[in-house]
């Protein structure tokens, strides 16, 4: 029963927050890898604002921190994708440390990313270490969500509804978003847009997992979510017009070969006063089910259950594990000890 | 890869609905154990109301059953309590058959029949069989809730509210409900009443087993239920004047040593128009987090889960087996062949 030994690897918001829960739970951190120069050189309490130092100064030379450190996980908050993703896990396996990462593709990257995935795969397995990505979809999307179709006899259909604010993200995202264009123009950007993976697709392949259920057919799907009044855009600082678009919803669907259709419904969009982050799924069968979860924080459930997939990902086989081949989440009310 | 075979103990209103649900997943059914005088001698297609007959005839001699058919589990729906489910489960175990139950106390029944469970537990161990309780609150108050938990980072106290209608049940458990009586007649009763366990402790039990807790201190206490208007009671045939009692509320508490209070406030009432069956959580901590299932309809989900639960059932190791201590819980889109 020893406190893990953890690297913070990216210390962005979801980076910041994961350190402070770590530390709250007596996890012992023993170095910070950044890439801001501006980050760069300070202490990591400084740069995660916890209010105090810790000792660990914020390096940008990854390899020669785990070098120097021997972690028994690294905790990797940098990228969604798996071609951001990849260079940074490779340097941590090597260096023979454990990965948990925040990375949405890598929840199961099997299909979107196969080559990237078989190679990783094969990395850790020849260095005896594991990597796992979770996150708010670990919960909310995949673990809740199964144990919920558990409950039913026959499933036609799982549709899930997620709902995320472009104004939580800032000016960049609310314009890769459609905020404030038209029909018109949103059709012509759908028809032709080179976007990455959803973030639908790998949770559905990784709920199709720990249902037991295989994957025959994923599609995605894009429709524009309009202003019905005028809606107030604080992230680009405009009016967005009733009828315009006010951001959009992903709809990736999975056919199985069992017969059960998956379902995710994602939006990201411009709220009005009075909405927030929700998640709210239905089954259709017998008997028709639903579960919803209103008021969510997402960014304090997703570090939150990577801080508490900790010991599982500590305590697993090697390779590339997906949250189906791990044990239940689960709270760690005491401690993150193995 | 083979179908199980599986005995039906008990044909009442869960036995009949698991029988169906059974042989809708190519589960075989070898025989059925039947009670009532006038059930016995009859088809289980009939007794069970499936349109059809199965071949299989109601037989109120246990051992004989067993004997002839060799089944791999045995679906015991009897009674809801230990010192009722005792001698049937042994019964069961000694002819070398897996037991999967719907007893609400065997859900996790260590503390309120501790030299039972043990006996149970030492007899399964003997005989190399598994014996394991399932039912609504595998899934709902205990699998769901697990998996919630694991979202947040810190919890105080779990909060779950369950709600089922007295017209549902009849007669008897109206009266036993104390329907139509007055607060002062309730409080007489509630003073003196010898009332077997709870549902909410062995749930609540199970729960902190699933959560890597460590309870301290159960306790157990009930509030009446009051008419705020005119409330028609079916079960009894009669008007429940306001300020009258229609139901009552048992709140069970747990403590930890973590520091987690686990909390369950389960109402069995007379419904008002367009009350349904809920299920609502709440984790104090950090975040606070809600969980809600409305419109429940529990007689489905109990059947559905216990059959979802038969493969982990007949592959789980000997012994008393709580459902901490199976996999997560599943659905099954196909079969049971384990």
């Amino acid at each position: 029963m020893n406190a893990p030994r953890i690297v913070i690897y990216g210390v962005g918001a979801m980076g910041s927050l994961a350190t402070r829960m770590i530390l709250d739970k007596g996890g012992q951190i023993v170095g910070a890898i950044g890439r801001s120069p501006e980050k760069l050189g300070r202490d990591l309490g400084d740069v995660a604002d916890l209010g105090f130092e810790t000792g660990v100064v914020l390096d940008g030379d990854a390899a020669r921190v785990l070098e120097r450190t021997r972690p028994d996980v690294v905790v990797l908050a940098v990228a969604s994708y798996m071609e951001d993703n990849h260079a940074h896990i490779r340097t941590c396996v090597e260096a023979g440390a454990n990965v948990i990462t925040l990375s949405e593709e890598l929840l199961h990257s099997w299909t979107t990313s196969p080559e990237e995935t078989a190679a990783l795969d094969e990395l850790a397995r020849s260095n005896d270490v594991t990597i796992t990505a979770t996150g708010h979809q670990d919960g909310y999307w995949v673990s809740l969500v199964s144990a919920f179709m558990g409950t039913a006899h026959s499933i036609d259909e799982v549709r899930g509804r997620a709902c995320w604010n472009v104004d939580d993200f800032g000016p960049e995202l609310a314009r890769d978003q459609q905020v404030g264009t038209t029909r018109e123009q949103f059709e012509e950007w759908n028809a032709t847009a080179q976007r990455p993976p959803t973030f639908g697709r790998p949770s559905l392949h990784a709920l199709a997992a720990a249902a037991g259920l295989t994957v025959s057919v994923s599609k995605t799907e894009t429709r524009p979510e309009f202003a019905q009044g005028q809606v107030s855009c604080q992230a680009l600082q405009v009016t967005v017009e009733p009828g315009c678009v006010i951001g959009f919803t992903d709809v990736d669907t999975v056919e199985t070969d069992q017969g059960v259709t998956l379902v995710l419904e994602m939006t990201g969009k411009v709220y009005a006063p009075g909405e927030s982050d929700h998640n709210r799924w239905e089954i259709s069968g017998e008997p028709d089910l639903t579960l919803v979860n209103d008021a969510l924080p997402t960014h304090l459930t997703t570090c939150a259950t990577l801080v508490n997939r900790i010991p599982d990902v500590i305590s697993a086989g090697p390779g590339y594990r997906t949250i189906d081949q791990l044990p239940p989440l689960r709270h760690r009310a005491e401690s993150l000890a193995t």
